[in-house]
């Protein structure tokens, strides 16, 4: 049984479940992890959907994913569309009388909902369903395993490179380009998200944009990047101190990177399957507040990564789904300071029964710029 | 009167013609475009929704946004969401008494229709609205030509570096990787879209992802790319062959890249404002048809290029809206075969009353790689 045919089996079943005959997929990450027809979307430019009925699948997509799309998943059968999808995709589901169809709430457009029902005619009902592929991609199977393994890797390598360039006076901008062409240049087919360079007070917002700063003594400075293989994302984050500075810059950087490096080994090291996000969260945390800076970790402890950078699990405050062998997740606690910057440590890691094993193998030594 | 207030004043116009006291945007691009936040969404991830009232815009967003929109759109009332986004939106449009609230259907997912749905709670009408602000986007003001203009220039340098480095051998991937890196090394914030090489039969499929296949001689080489910069896309596309092969291979070449440019120049003279986009197209697609390979060209003529790379306008044998003075868009015509290769010649022209002004400065004499 191939991947597909597995993934299909499990996806089948959720549908079973929901009593629906056939399933709509229009999200790309679903489409791909279905079908392993990686076509992206563009904007609103969609390239194509499939259909999933009982015994089989079919993509309908345009005439400039045909050939792609049979060359990258031959067992698929491709329709392609005429001028008008919606009335394609309802003669392929026209012609099996499947009903009722779901499709996912979370990703159709209204517009595009409302082409469907219009073709539909009382024909087959549509139904809306949430997160059904995304509650089945969180779990990982060992390829996608293989592909994050080897996105942590470059994304690892990176970090080397930027440990071997960063200089006090270097912009923001310039290295997260450097990153970001290193890993390009040495396997990344692409990144996971833009690299995010964040120095002195930047580093106190965590989604500052990049800027033109140059990285000035006694600065924290947050890295956080990822490569992309064969569509699978890598996360990592880590934080360093550019050297000088005003007299006890270096040591208030000292104790942060102290309290969070020890809130995000804590949480390395106990959790494992079985636990909710939200105790995974608390790991972490209640290092940060026994510290006392319980108001500095403005954020979730964590996420699923795969296809998507942010995906299921969430390992937060409010998530109460368990963590499973085989889900990949980061693991960030923070703590940030508005006018003085931040500290973040992030690793990617897999979920054992036993507990996590980390992919991510940067150190989080404290390392200190231009000494 | 600044240009967003400008803008306000047309999209309130559209919304009176339609009756509506409100509209929610979530579109990113028209976010961007009528309030000067430029956020960007991660995938589901929004970086959130405007509310355009009657005499004041409000955006809805979360605490990771709050500070960039202050700092990039001063006279923006931004409003931090709590938990429950649509609650947010709810409490700004309850408070105001405004209704009916249009919203983009091209746009608003399913699901957050149904989140605002529910809070709705009979208080206001969600109307569906369909392209209101891509409409309003589609004529160019002169600050956004001029980022289009430095986006052009930048696609041009490119296509020099290309001509520069390009020779038998080389991939299709590192010759897109060479001319991503000149472009975000020269002044691009980023891409308009992947770079986009094609050689040999792979130069037959407009949209052919990229591959290891190395420029071999007698084949063609299709080059489609566009730097971004403050958002705005440029777009143009040359095609070379590579020096050698069989005989009468380059002549082949010869001969369909004679008409292509013919067509192509047709097109270029004479298009200008009051043309419908289906009389623009019949300019080039003539030339082709009377040549013999009306077959071969399997796309549009052209389409407008703004923050999106493909918006409105469409010129196109189906297109009957007409162009205006100061839209962007693309003149590109293309013959394609099948088990040979293609031949497109693209640049990107400011519609004038008095014809189109090119943007694309790259040569388009033909050139033989390799000789």
């Amino acid at each position: 049984m191939s991947n597909t045919d597995r993934r299909l089996a499990r996806l089948r079943q959720s549908m079973a479940e929901r009593d629906l005959r056939a399933l709509i997929i229009s999200k790309p990450e679903n489409r791909r992890y279905f079908s392993g027809f990686s076509g992206e979307d563009s904007g609103a430019d969609s390239a194509g959907m499939l259909i999933v009925g009982p015994s089989w699948v079919r993509l309908v997509t345009d005439a400039r994913y045909v050939d792609r799309a049979a060359e990258e998943a031959p067992d698929l059968e491709v329709v392609r569309r005429g001028d008008e999808w919606a009335q394609t995709m309802a003669e392929v589901m026209g012609a099996l009388a499947v009903y009722p169809v779901g499709f996912e709430e979370e990703h159709l457009t209204c517009q595009r909902r409302r082409a469907l029902e219009e073709q539909a005619r009382g024909r087959w009902a549509l139904v809306p369903t949430l997160a059904l592929g995304d509650d089945l991609r969180a779990v990982k199977d060992d390829q996608e395993i293989g592909h994050t393994r080897r996105a942590a890797e470059i994304t690892d390598a990176a970090f080397g490179h930027f440990l071997t360039i960063a200089r006090p006076g270097m912009t923001e901008r310039v290295l997260a380009w450097e990153l970001e062409r290193f890993m390009r240049e040495n396997g990344a087919e692409g990144l996971a998200f833009p690299v995010h360079v964040a120095a002195g007070t930047h580093a106190a917002m965590p989604h500052a944009p990049l800027s033109d700063h140059p990285l000035a003594p006694g600065e924290a400075v947050i890295v956080d990047m990822g490569a992309r293989v064969e569509g699978y994302c890598a996360d990592m984050t880590r934080t360093v101190v550019v050297a000088g500075g005003a007299p006890g810059e270096i040591e208030q950087f000292r104790t942060i990177y102290g309290i969070v490096l020890q809130a995000q080994q804590a949480a390395m090291s106990s959790i494992r399957a079985g636990m909710t996000g939200q105790e995974a969260d608390a790991l972490a945390r209640e290092v940060i507040t026994a510290a006392g800076y319980a108001e500095g970790f403005t954020h979730g402890l964590g996420h699923g990564v795969g296809l998507e950078i942010h995906e299921q699990p969430s390992l937060r405050k409010t998530a109460e789904g368990q963590l499973s062998s085989g889900m990949l997740v980061t693991v960030e606690p923070g703590i940030y300071q508005s006018g003085w910057g931040g500290v973040r440590i992030e690793d990617l890691a897999i979920v054992h029964d036993v507990g996590l094993e980390t992919l991510s193998r940067s150190t989080k030594e404290l390392i200190i710029i231009g000494e």
